[in-house]
């Protein structure tokens, strides 16, 4: 008999009836003759009326404050489960943060969980009882309570996963698993049975956000399998693990990309040794993410430096950069607006120097012109006119082979 | 530089605008010199709204998982008052019942506080700091969050005033204190200035309950001068104290009443040892609250007993007994609804016998017949029909002198 942790987010959790819902995913997992250890996020749009309330009485609250108010979130969720579990007649008892051990740092609004004292939950476990846990949130050694930041509740099911040496976690969620691609736009997507960590990693912005990267690092420290699965279907969903089994042969895993991309060229800057982190960190003191980066030296004392924003930061971007623009000493911003970035990815590139070239080749097939390329041990992005996009992304999944499952053991070149 | 210890219910943080205006109710008392301490309870409707959601899923929740949840609301409002403190630029910090060391009995929906380990709220004070602490909620030995049941947000304030020792504990409520009688009835009502424990505990039903009787029945254990006032008007309240100075020489301090009586009178008992206990565990057993009871032997070996219920409890009540006749052994039961009952309450009169008197002749004055008599050592309660329940307080109000602050000095007789 071994113990399963269970995962629900907001949307599975968002009504009673819902919660009864799950209930019957979690009885299911018991009746099989596993310990279960569910975590659970706040009820569907709680979180935002409770930041809306902060937001009536002050525009920058306090963090200490806001943790405080948000993880009631999860304690009401926590308590709802409970009670449709022993409605249905299966012992289980919540948990909050504190209650179940879980210790982070003492930072608010985005701490990290620096150790877990399992003996409560272990003790919980040993009596039968499904124990249901807060995610999201914790306890700093001073009694604080303290909340994870964005993906926190996934990091809670892992981080509680490894502690309990559980056997996986299962991260159950709106989508029925990770896709080679998103189906929305390419009818031949297929669900993978597995993927590694780290191909996960590099698919994060697949699936809208199906599991942060921090539970997936945090799994993939500890060795812990996760399964992303839907809460809804009965069907199995994606395994991440270390060693992909069944598809190992698949050097090209999964298609990622997203639209509203622009290219910002800085034209003339001085080409000296501070020129690239003046640049990105005064780009990111003032909050603008940047994605890609080239710079090509054109003369012995000057350079040109590119990256890839949101197109939403275009005019943030712009004045940041012409208010520094003393400090910084370019002589023009160019910029490409219309762009979308597509990714190939997967952990078998490392032995095929080949992908990169099959790739440009499939595009240049296509007729699509590649605006910028960034390369990563797993992954290779382009940068093309957003038009191309789906064109890009469909012609790509064919030449890798991702549509049939019949041909995942054989390579086929572009 | 004392400790002041402030008590806000739910409608006065009702709302982010009433939050922001009790926020402004602290900072007046911090900046006339005090260190202060807040106590509130849940939003408004928030308690409500989470029986509700739980209703949804049971039909008969377990306590701790109620307990999970209906602490939630008291978190909320902790941090949302703290929110505001701060934006105003005051220091303030919000703890839980468990931060703020509050210890309870092992029980579910309704613990006793055992001990507070002020430590955490003293060093917070001692920092400047504006502590707002959640009512109504605490911790056990085993580290599960409790409840204090109704009124419980009063025991919190009252045992966090005993324990900083405090010079005084305020309770805001939606009246501006204490009065004679019930002003909605009665327009020479009056506010009292002060009042003594045992009395607020008789009046604990006029002004709708204004202060739970616990909370009142904790300050005079511990001497805790108790301030009944309004959150939104700035007059004086009723102070509540042992030692009732301004008005002490009032040997009626004021006229409770309460509408909606039903006479029961269960004829032919057994005339035994058991009857009463028999008789009254039975409905104590099905959740009846029995008021005044009257028992009158007319025979060797048979007595009637008569007692007083809520009108609405008349059909259970007569259910209850019905369905044990076998056990009691009675003839028959009557009863009689339309009735009421008017009370003077004042710890004056321990040392004045006549006061019942002086009230049956103020009664008989008006024509209105008492049905049922029961007096304690500061309390003379009668039942009379409910059509003269107002005429019958008006009546006592006047010939108790409790109209006028300038008669308060003398005793005049009725």
């Amino acid at each position: 008999m071994g113990i399963i942790v269970q995962k629900f987010g907001g949307t599975s959790v968002g009504s009673p009836e819902r919660i009864i819902h799950v209930a019957n995913r979690i009885i299911q997992e018991v009746n099989a003759g596993n310990q279960v250890v569910v975590v659970v996020s706040a009820m569907g749009k709680t979180t935002d009326q409770l930041v809306g309330l902060a937001a009536d009485i002050s525009s920058s609250p306090s963090k200490r404050e806001m943790d405080m108010l948000l993880s009631t979130g999860e304690q009401v969720t926590i308590a709802l489960l409970s009670i449709a579990l022993l409605e249905k007649g299966y012992d289980a008892i919540s948990y909050t943060g504190w209650q179940a051990g879980i210790q982070t740092e003492s930072l608010h609004s985005n701490a990290r969980i620096t150790d877990i004292d399992i003996s409560r939950v272990k003790q919980s476990l040993d009596e039968q009882k499904i124990v249901v846990v807060a995610g999201f949130q914790g306890v700093s050694a001073n009694g604080e309570i303290t909340t994870l930041g964005r993906g926190g509740s996934d990091t809670t099911a892992v981080a509680l996963a490894a502690a309990l040496k559980a056997e996986k976690c299962d991260i159950y969620t709106d989508v029925t698993g990770v896709f080679t691609t998103d189906p929305r736009y390419v009818t031949s997507a297929r669900k993978l049975q597995s993927i590694s960590y780290d191909e996960m990693l590099e698919l994060a912005n697949l699936g809208a956000g199906v599991l942060h990267p921090r539970a997936v690092e945090f799994a993939k420290n500890y060795e812990m399998p996760l399964e992303v699965r839907s809460s809804i279907e009965y069907e199995n969903g994606t395994i991440i693990e270390e060693e992909v089994s069944m598809e190992k042969n698949l050097v090209v895993r999964g298609i990622a990309f997203e639209d509203q991309v622009t290219r910002v060229t800085v034209c003339g800057l001085p080409n000296g040794l501070q020129t690239l982190s003046t640049i990105f960190g005064t780009l990111a003191k003032h909050g603008i993410n940047v994605d890609i980066i080239i710079q090509s030296t054109y003369a012995h004392d000057k350079t040109n430096i590119s990256f890839s924003v949101k197109t939403d930061d275009l005019r943030d971007t712009i004045g940041v950069l012409e208010s520094n623009k003393e400090l910084l000493r370019f002589d023009e911003i160019q910029h490409e607006g219309g762009l979308a970035k597509v990714s190939i990815v997967g952990s078998g590139m490392v032995s095929n120097p080949g992908v990169a070239a099959d790739m440009f080749q499939v595009l240049a097939n296509e007729e699509i012109q590649v605006k910028m390329v960034s390369t990563s041990e797993i992954k290779v992005s382009t940068v093309v006119e957003q038009q191309n996009m789906v064109k890009a992304v469909e012609a790509l999944h064919n030449a890798f082979n991702l549509s049939s499952i019949a041909q995942e053991k054989t390579q086929v070149r572009a």
